[in-house]
């Protein structure tokens, strides 16, 4: 089901954006102001498909192959942009997120948050 | 620079993923619902550092050492979200991005589309 | 409790923030463009209130004496933006919402929507 | 040209709200969490308008007499939603935005801040 992102790196998906945007020369739209806005609004677009539903209801909203389809394309399009903005800015998207998750893993000791988002509860 | 990217693959990042959130039992929170406003939070963060700026300005804003970091981070945390969604709805984001490209491909015929947003301008 | 929404004209809050822009010279920085990312910003903020609990949770979030007053400045910061942006484009903000309710009224007639969002449920 | 934002109270369009939400019976979808994500939503569509131009081309943006209403339609569903939410909360907005004002007016003290957003600038 999920074989190809075993395969596929994010360089290989930053390339074919690069390409995309290089073809078109849409370069000159692509600064990191309007890839941010753009970024937020793919965003908000995914969100419309969970907005009046509950949380529950929502882990069941994918089942439908249609509703899974537009979700699918959401997620892409939030993906597309974030890659963009990583080409412009020549940022490295999975040395970012090492570091954000080690740091996280500092930051929430398993001991002290273990099915709590707050150490207090 | 961005050598991690081209050796990463999607998964290796949704794992990461997948295996904190595990860790601390937070699959709870992680309805399709909460994740896709969580998403929107981080790239309404992301804006942040170019709400006040132009565009032109804004190729320049990761220049800087600490903003380069901020920005880094915040691009890390609309990712990870992303990747926690697709584990918990099990949707392949490389397909989902192949297939949104080509589509996109279709729609935006480069001879139309070269330099300008749409094909009458 | 809500008297002063009573008693203040749109107008009122409206000249307010044109006087407290003026007088710092923001004008500059006041594009629609701008405002657009601004008030997307707060209203994201506004959100993180209500990320990671139920609906039924959240309506019970502004009993905190602290969290209602976090609520209420996000809720500000979004209006104080949606109104230097109706000063900046100069839109009436009241008649675009008696048009949009009268529209609406004819979307969605009461007797085909009552109790939900869709006429086919 | 703004002859109604001059005569209406925010209660007035507050009780428009309650009014066209209370005859549909949809007061059990309007949970501060969704009312805030809706509002998110209705941001992200307003600054789809802006969302390839610069600072400068938006500020012509609603000279088009059709560009301007859609803009217009954005802006009353954002303040909808926001009408909606303070009704669910009972949160008093004037009284909000004076308070708000009050506080940025010693934040941001005019000598400081005239023509810039960082006093050190």
């Amino acid at each position: 089901m999920t074989d190809t992102d075993t395969t596929t790196t994010l360089m290989a998906l930053r390339h074919l954006m690069a390409e995309f945007v290089a073809e078109r020369e849409w370069g000159k739209y692509h600064s990191p102001k309007n890839l941010s806005m753009s970024l937020a609004i793919e965003a908000a677009e995914l969100m419309e498909h969970f907005q009046w539903i509950s949380g529950d209801e929502s882990r069941l909203a994918a089942a439908d192959p249609e509703a899974r389809q537009q979700i699918s394309d959401e997620m892409a399009d939030v993906l597309c942009y974030l890659f963009s903005l990583a080409n412009t800015l020549d940022i490295d998207l999975a040395t970012a997120v090492f570091d954000k998750v080690r740091r996280n893993r500092l930051k929430y000791p398993i001991e002290s948050f273990r099915g709590k988002f707050r150490a207090d509860q």
